[in-house]
């Protein structure tokens, strides 16, 4: 029987998988967003299908898995393309949902699997600038490693009231609901806060369109 | 126009909101979970309900609002319930994802919201023991406000390798697949380690059964 292989995070040399097994974690300030689009529909594969046709995603590098997308690259860049993925998905009377975990920072990240040398000027914002529909949403943020996190998360969660796009805050989240623009121009505030103020952040966002439940 | 009311997590006195504005945080141990279950089919409001028809949630405190569905008291018993309801949707050749949040300890829970007083005797299992089927899953685990979280995470992903249920290591998350009883008891020993271990965590679940994409 071979021996088993364990993982070491933050401990070992690196092993070069790109997965949290090297020692020094990544040099440049890689942006990922892992996301995952749930099309409540029997015509879901060609939702998604024609959703990534549509979407430029020149600027991040990508990887598709059973599970979900990642892209990484600069945060302007990964914002853009996740957002496009999520906006031409949009089916009218089509429910459907969307996970996407934005994440920097993590102490066994890699350099590589990023697409950095790259201007970061949206591609896909001009073709989607007028298009326009309400979402709900869900939004947690884990500042990772320091004992203040609660304060980090009251601030961009105060940023949200201020906003107007706050509805209330329940068990394990905080529900905001808006145009989708001004829920994505919200989690750039987020992202943009979290690399200014913490070295290693996840925030989980839950997005969800046509719902046919009331409340 | 009124003031805005703002949120103070851990640092007011306490709105009674139940959402995390309290000063003194939960006196029990009161574990949660957040779940979503996104089925990719026209019929999926009939196999949600079809679901929630079949499982027992006398041992839980619930609350369903536009995003998900919460449940709250006992481990065993919010696992057995959030089980239930999974494995109970599970349809042939349907494509379903769910999204699950298991938490424990936040500073701003409180007491309120929760079942304590009942037997923590899983009042699903017994329907559920003979029905199997394959599941791919993705973990990530949050330890908050330490600073050895790594330690932690490497550790409960070491336990998935000695279960024979690890296949990879993958950004921003850990890969695992195996059958859905296998899964749901690694998650019984996730939420374990961390109540001994960590004051508060969140332990993000999502599964995937039926995918068309192979990888």
């Amino acid at each position: 029987m071979p021996e088993k292989e364990y993982v070491t995070y933050g401990q070992s040399s690196g092993c070069g998988c790109g997965c949290g097994c090297a020692t020094t974690g990544a040099s440049r300030k890689i942006t990922g967003c892992r996301f995952t689009l749930s099309v409540m529909s029997d015509r879901f594969i060609d939702v998604i299908l024609g959703s990534l046709a549509k979407t430029n995603t020149d600027k991040v590098w990508k990887m598709t898995d059973k599970l979900s997308t990642v892209y990484r690259g600069r945060q302007n860049n990964v914002e853009d393309a996740v957002k496009a993925c999520f906006m031409n998905a949009f089916t009218e009377g089509v429910h459907m949902t969307s996970e996407m975990t934005f994440s920097r920072g993590c102490p066994g990240d890699v350099d590589a699997d990023s697409m950095m040398d790259v201007d970061d000027t949206p591609v896909n914002a001009p073709a989607l600038a007028d298009i326009h529909f309400p979402v709900n949403c869900k939004i947690a943020l884990y500042p990772m490693g320091v004992e203040d996190y609660m304060h980090h998360i009251a601030t961009v969660v105060n940023h949200a009231i201020d906003l107007g796009i706050y509805e209330k805050s329940s068990h394990y989240c905080t529900i905001l609901s808006g145009d989708v623009h001004d829920l994505f121009d919200y989690f750039h505030y987020v992202n943009s806060y979290c690399s200014e103020h913490l070295s290693h952040y996840i925030f989980e966002v839950t997005l969800s369109v046509n719902s046919p439940t009331a409340e």
